[in-house]
């Protein structure tokens, strides 16, 4: 008998293939985007698409009828131009937004780059799980080693026992770091869940929905998240904080975990970490720092004051798949004691975990989460730390802040520009710019028309991606307001100048 | 003024430069694993090394180095043979677990495949975030339009309204389960959490401990996770669940969930779903199958009567990244009606979620999730449905059956193999086989010293990499068995008999 299947048998050339088919695709996908190469096209970054439409131009009855059959495989010529698989992946390049185009300023990442891509195909090739480490012996190594070495930068009062593990995404190391404060301060918490508790969270109004969705998945719920006052910076009012404490005091709740956020989702702002960090000692209060997106300034000598006091935290998340430019998705959960993501965490699983010696460091790294199976995000960090250096780290946070500081110079002079939140001096807190602009001949008081027609005219030129908000807190009756990202080594100035002329000329037209 | 930086300056002939460096290195990795590739070589898979070694080899003073200051990226030729950056790329490679070779057993996941390969790069140069479909019109669409032909296949009533998003893992499907249970059935707790609720957790004692982390994790608790006896085959006995709710009912309880196991983590069982369902809707408990590892059966008319029952599930977890082949990780939870998500999850983010008419399906896919960035997953799913099509998994699960189940014929003729659970007749549940292996003069009750010595030799031979474990219910002082996963279309008959008689061959060794 012999027992064999075709799927897979010819590996090695339908991987050779398949990857001369992709390498020139991308290749040329990164230089349309490029305003270095000689390919490069202005409108590259792609325009709107209606998802219904969409859907139907990418789902088509040929692609359907391969997928409830035989699929693309068998189809001659597989590799080649012309093909099905060909023109599928040419499709999804060219309907997507292409995040290498400098235009890209709406969220908090930017494109990757060449050691990224690198990175994720060694993962690729690799296809394992950090969950333990038998399969993943060099993964976990690694992680262990560029947690502690990230961890020390920020712990630099315990640079001997801090550590890091990645999770997937700024959420879900937020969440994390709730249930290491819950199960290590109440740890009886761990067997008999929240009751007989009245658990109070704090954090600011600025702060991250993580925030607020963390004390709802821990069974917290909500209402119980007390939303500390802002001052007109956006930083959290520390008198507030304690007020708000001890009110919750006399209402009978225990006082659990103060949230405090490096780089507001909205404005960047940074909350005063060492007055918290008084506040949370005082009232044995876990003090987590949520620096998914402002805590790699840690890398800028000239920027990482606005961490003075982080030191002092519990935990403290930050994501190197915004500021830093590591592939998505890529975010770490730092703690000033390593051991404490297992002793929060372990169950016993002895078909999976089969335990170390007590002198041993732990390399399942699992073993210290709440989930099981890993991408080794960390992997991507590593690599990309390797290859910039912390120099070249420092390098990119400090580019940003220029341009930002730039652009912030730059429309303080145009009439119609406004700043939201702050004043010219102080700013930028982060690497966006929050702004209203008015054009003359426009007289509401509600900027949400004006600033929605732009932002989607610039989409609709395929030149700019910009975001837009409403004021978390204000209720002015100004309306939506554009928030625009500077978080890219390719951006220059010469960028900045070209936005800003194409915002004033799509606010002319503006009805 | 001119405002530039050189780090990503160059970026197109980096990216091409980087690109001619690794791909001859993985065509070369993975040719090495491959038995059908005329550079095969057995041992390929690697061997076992310490830790701290492994840490001391990977992490040389010149990288530290490099890591503190530059890094590597101004070194010359940085994209040539013998440069650091060549260097880093053997070491990892070489130093790793190489899951293409066929004797890798070890765990519910196989290598990566060529189209997984291409999907993954995809993803990275896309470098993009599938929560708002502003920033990943066309991830999101595909994952739309996926989650929804997937689930389709497990909510036979309901192929309307059904869909499926992407989790991090099959762990945190399940822990987003038991949030949407508890959202929908309890909405209050969203605001004020547990209190005033005694929920109680229903699953088998062989099912994965995520569901247990999940309780801890939602504030419930591990001792209100009343774990029900198993059957002989390792199946959830029906009756004892029945009791068990009764007697948690007369301590005052509210039951909220039920989990069942499609494949259990060490058998591979399945439990009665039909009977569970009716249990469930009995006593109004939500009912969830954790179908992580053996769900994928869906793809097989010979093997889809596992899941009988599970279309009255009310969700289902199962993980593409385990028995289909698609890169890790990639699991989906699926619902019979996907608008759930949002009614469990959606809290007002207007910074982020810009909103929808109310005809309109949701595209922005976070909001239905209590994260906020996602990598997708899914989109390496559908270019592996659309690459192999459904017949194309359906041979591929049917293929690894027939591998498990010639398996154990073999085992069963030779003496000194003996099967842990469940008979010969019903076996293969899943595609692991969990034996015994005593040779003629080892005499010990406990296997676990036999167990271990086996499967370390195997490992230090660098062919197989296979799992031991201790029976989680059994006390029956027989210790550690091995657990051999038969999930991979590369496995022949082959590749058997030679596992089979080096298990032999070292256990004529344990002294």
């Amino acid at each position: 008998m012999t027992l064999s299947c075709d799927l897979e048998s010819n590996r090695v050339n339908e991987l050779r293939d398949l990857l001369n088919l992709i390498s020139p695709k991308i290749i040329d996908y990164v230089s349309k985007a490029d305003p270095n190469s000689s390919t490069y096209e202005a409108s590259s970054l792609g325009t709107f698409h209606n998802p219904l439409d969409l859907k139907k131009k990418l789902v088509t009855s040929d692609l359907e009828s391969a997928i409830s059959t035989d699929g693309l495989k068998n189809e001659e010529k597989i590799a080649a131009s012309g093909s099905s698989l060909d023109k599928v992946i040419d499709d999804v390049l060219s309907l997507s937004v292409n995040t290498w185009n400098p235009g890209f300023l709406d969220k908090l990442y930017a494109s990757n780059n060449p050691i990224g891509v690198i990175s994720d195909l060694i993962l690729s090739i690799l296809n394992t799980n950090s969950h333990v480490y038998t399969v993943s012996p060099v993964l976990s190594v690694l992680e262990n080693y560029i947690g502690h070495k990230y961890a020390s930068l920020i712990f630099t009062d315990n640079v001997e026992t801090c550590g890091g593990l990645t999770f997937s995404g700024g959420s879900w190391s937020n969440v994390t770091s709730l249930q290491i404060a819950r199960s290590l301060k109440f740890p009886e918490t761990k067997e008999t869940g929240n009751a007989g508790h009245k658990f109070a969270v704090y954090t600011s109004k600025h702060s991250h929905y993580s925030v607020e969705k963390a004390a709802i998945l821990l069974g917290i719920g909500s209402k119980n998240v007390f939303k500390v006052k802002i001052n007109e910076d956006g930083e959290m009012d520390v008198k507030s904080l304690e007020e708000t404490i001890q009110s919750t005091l006399k209402d009978g709740y225990t006082p659990l975990y103060i949230n405090a956020t490096a780089g507001t989702t909205v404005f960047g702002s940074y909350d005063p970490f060492t007055e918290i960090a008084a506040i949370a000692k005082k009232y044995d209060i876990w003090f987590h720092i949520d620096g998914s997106w402002g805590g790699n300034v840690v890398f800028s000598q000239a920027h990482r004051y606005k961490l003075k006091g982080s030191e002092l935290a519990n935990s403290f998340t930050t994501n190197p798949h915004k500021m830093l430019g590591v592939p998505t998705t890529c975010s770490f959960l730092l703690l000033p004691h390593v051991g404490h993501f297992q002793k929060a965490m372990s169950l016993s699983a002895p078909y999976l975990f089969h335990g170390n010696n007590d002198d041993e460091e732990n390399f399942d790294l699992a073993d210290g989460t709440m989930g099981c199976g890993r991408r080794a995000d960390s992997f991507k960090f590593y690599m990309a730390w390797l290859y910039y250096g912390t120099n070249g780290f420092e390098e990119r946070v400090d580019h940003a802040f220029k341009i930002s500081k730039y652009f912030i110079d730059k429309i303080y002079e145009i009439s119609g520009f406004e700043l939201v939140l702050g004043s010219r001096e102080k700013l930028p807190a982060c690497l966006q710019v929050c702004f209203y602009y008015k054009p003359e001949h426009f007289t509401e008081l509600d900027h949400t028309k004006v600033t929605r027609y732009i932002s989607r005219k610039l989409h609709s030129q395929g030149k700019y991606l910009v975001d837009y908000s409403p004021n978390p807190t204000s209720q002015d009756g100004k309306g939506e307001f554009f928030r625009v990202v500077f978080n890219s080594p390719i951006l220059t100035n010469k960028v900045i100048d070209d936005l800003v002329e194409s915002i004033v000329a799509a606010g002319k037209e503006v009805k």
